[in-house]
């Protein structure tokens, strides 16, 4: 039997603004990446998410970002390396103190948006990453082929592939940029019968119609918009019917 | 032979700003009151402070405040009780994790400033700190008679008095309010005998000349000056001197 | 005829997070208690907020705040007053060239959350805000027989009294408190009702049946959740059927 | 008879955190480029600036920076055209009402850190920070031959160009990086006399022996540790000493 585990960003509410449907996630996913407060998730809402997480028995990992609250984590800075490894090594500690007093505990790491791309890329800053899960104990969740994916290796830790079904990719395998056609699938059905074929058959095929394969061990799912949600949901119900076990990886 | 603790808030520079002479105190003290980025401390100072304290053998405590940098956590502010646990809890847990790397042990909990304050008077918000500080099985250090302390009894979790040398106490035992007469020495001499006397006798001179019975386990000196570095090198002298072992309580 | 204002809190996105629907406000009121970066409101989204009100000729008004995102300047906060002072004229002044980027211009002053609740009762903390109000020659937008009028009244500014159609009153004419039955009016007629009578008749019902008088000058109406978008709607609704002129005050 | 203005970056502290010595520094210079909150300058702090530049006569310059607290500014960052624009605009704005209520003005903009780094070569990045002086009618003060150069002449702005009496030069006019010898000149006397060499000659000698012309309308001062103190001092008493006027530029 097929499995696959299924990761979404979860608790990236920030004190009074709301960010995404948890609620509505917590259901259909296996792994939550949870916000660690230099990006989104204050520390209340980490503690409710971490209990939601045990509550509904999915995976908790940690979500590190550049500190960057006015910008989501979403924007690249030069972080000298040592500064980095603190802020990290903070962000992902306060969770796995705060995990423990819900009765949880954090199983995982994977860097939030342009961190998570930059580690794709930049060796060094993956070495930092790295550096700080293998301190922890943790694996790292990445793409396949990245620069973090070589630092996991190098530092002999655990790193588990993900892949997106409703992102368009390039034949060489990487994303296709945001703003290309194709880049981005938005149709329910389309992305739920993509994910089946990458876990069932291994194959996905390129924006320009190359067939790759792949062998995720977790598919990452959006919950942000309500299209998202509906999305996962589809995803899902999928791969449920398509008889894919879906499971947390850890 | 009589014991006693010193301790002291360090760690409290900010990226770019420097706060104390962290590197003057490490070798004068047994405790050090680290911040955890609410007032003070970005993860990087977190780190080398951490680092220091391991290498000169002095005990870590959490030195968690409001959320406040621009106020230094000096200002009181009406947090609910539900994000006060979990505010405190993060930045606790953050240092655990640091400390852990550095090599070291989270030893006790001190909150900061305000927050100090108002455990000292406010049970509901001691409460607060108490169960975090149950919850992860460290004892408490503050004010004798303090609600804080009716807080950690309560929760049957260890409470440390102390007491400063540097400030003066009105008859019931308090301290007496900044402003007031007598409320601040500044004489190193003078701090240092009070300290000795403090430890060696249990009294200390009241504002109005009442003898106090005081049994401090430790003593709280202050770093953020050069005339304070000063006073606690005269402090730890007059004690090395009158034959007082000074020693982390933990 | 009779005219009132219809005056309402928006641009409280913060980078990534949206909060209320301000699209579906700016064409029910006349005039925007604009966020000025300490509670909510990055500067892209103050400028864009000022150019909504610009398009729809909407007063602006800066709706400054204890510097608080985590708690959206809800929680109450002991600033000294020299910080309050330069915290309110920093963020008013950030407005004012931010509005005159867009081509528009700030008209009054309503402080926000904590901070109006605060400067309500407490005449030291309403005389800094009276001071930068009477600095930059604005009026202040507040309750009736509060702190703030005082202080206002002293300082010779203009003071411009607001009413609340969907919160309960008591006999003497302040705000039930919140918990209390008759607190909060959800439904969408009574509202409205409450909101035409208190113009029309200069009337109000209070929680124990008293028949309060009211003269405001301003109606302060929600927009932070679908509910309140409609209540909003049917307020505007009921004054344009009962022949009230709905104008900015200023 | 020769003229040049001498500019510092003042009013860097932030809360409890102290930067420099902006009281040495007033008296020496006669442009202070004042932060305005991004990378430090609490607003009482920046009021309390403006009053010391209003006191001694110094003109007022805007020295805004992208978010970054805990950098210090100093950390390359990617940031949306649109939203720069709005950061930039924040913060001069709030500078502008602070100085007024000083009874001051802003007279000039200069970026801080790594955006006067990036603006110095990305002309894109340098069109929004000068489209922000054009609205407000500011000069930009700047380095000669740099992009910001160029985006200002297009804007048809003032341009004002520095040089760094303290700082390396390569043969081609740019600075020599940092950590390359000579990049870095802590000799007073020898700082002194590039200054009057710079200002009278129009001659300063790269590290490779190369003599280079330039026509600084105002040098930069560093102020922040107590040797670039003193070499303010040097520089300043070399210039008075060689019969060159200091005088703002505006």
């Amino acid at each position: 039997m097929r499995t696959v585990d299924l990761n979404s960003d979860l608790g990236e509410s920030f004190g009074a603004w709301r960010m995404g449907d948890d609620e509505a996630m917590f259901p259909l996913i296996t792994s939550a990446n949870l916000a660690c407060g230099f990006h989104a998730g204050d520390p209340a809402t980490m503690l409710e998410a971490c209990r939601s997480a045990a509550q509904h028995g999915v995976a908790i990992g940690a979500h590190p970002s550049y500190r960057d609250l006015a910008g989501f984590g979403r924007r690249d800075m030069e972080v000298a390396a040592e500064q980095l490894h603190a802020d990290v090594l903070y962000q992902v500690s306060a969770l796995v103190g705060i995990a423990a007093h819900a009765g949880a505990t954090v199983r995982y790491l994977k860097p939030h948006g342009a961190l998570y791309n930059r580690i794709a890329v930049d060796l060094e800053v993956a070495e930092v990453v790295a550096d700080v899960a293998r301190g922890l104990g943790l694996p790292v969740l990445g793409l396949p082929g990245s620069a973090i994916e070589t630092a996991c290796r190098q530092a002999r830790i655990g790193f588990v592939t993900e892949a997106f079904a409703d992102r368009g990719y390039l034949a060489d395998g990487t994303l296709a940029p945001r703003g290309l056609a194709g880049s981005l699938i938005t149709d329910e059905a389309e992305v739920a019968a993509r994910a089946v074929r990458m876990v069932v058959e291994g194959v996905v095929v390129a924006v320009d119609g190359t067939e790759l394969a792949v062998h995720p061990a977790s598919l990452c799912v959006h919950g942000d918009t309500p299209g998202a949600v509906a999305i996962a949901r589809a995803v899902r119900a999928a791969l449920d019917g398509a008889g894919v076990e879906v499971a947390a990886f850890a």
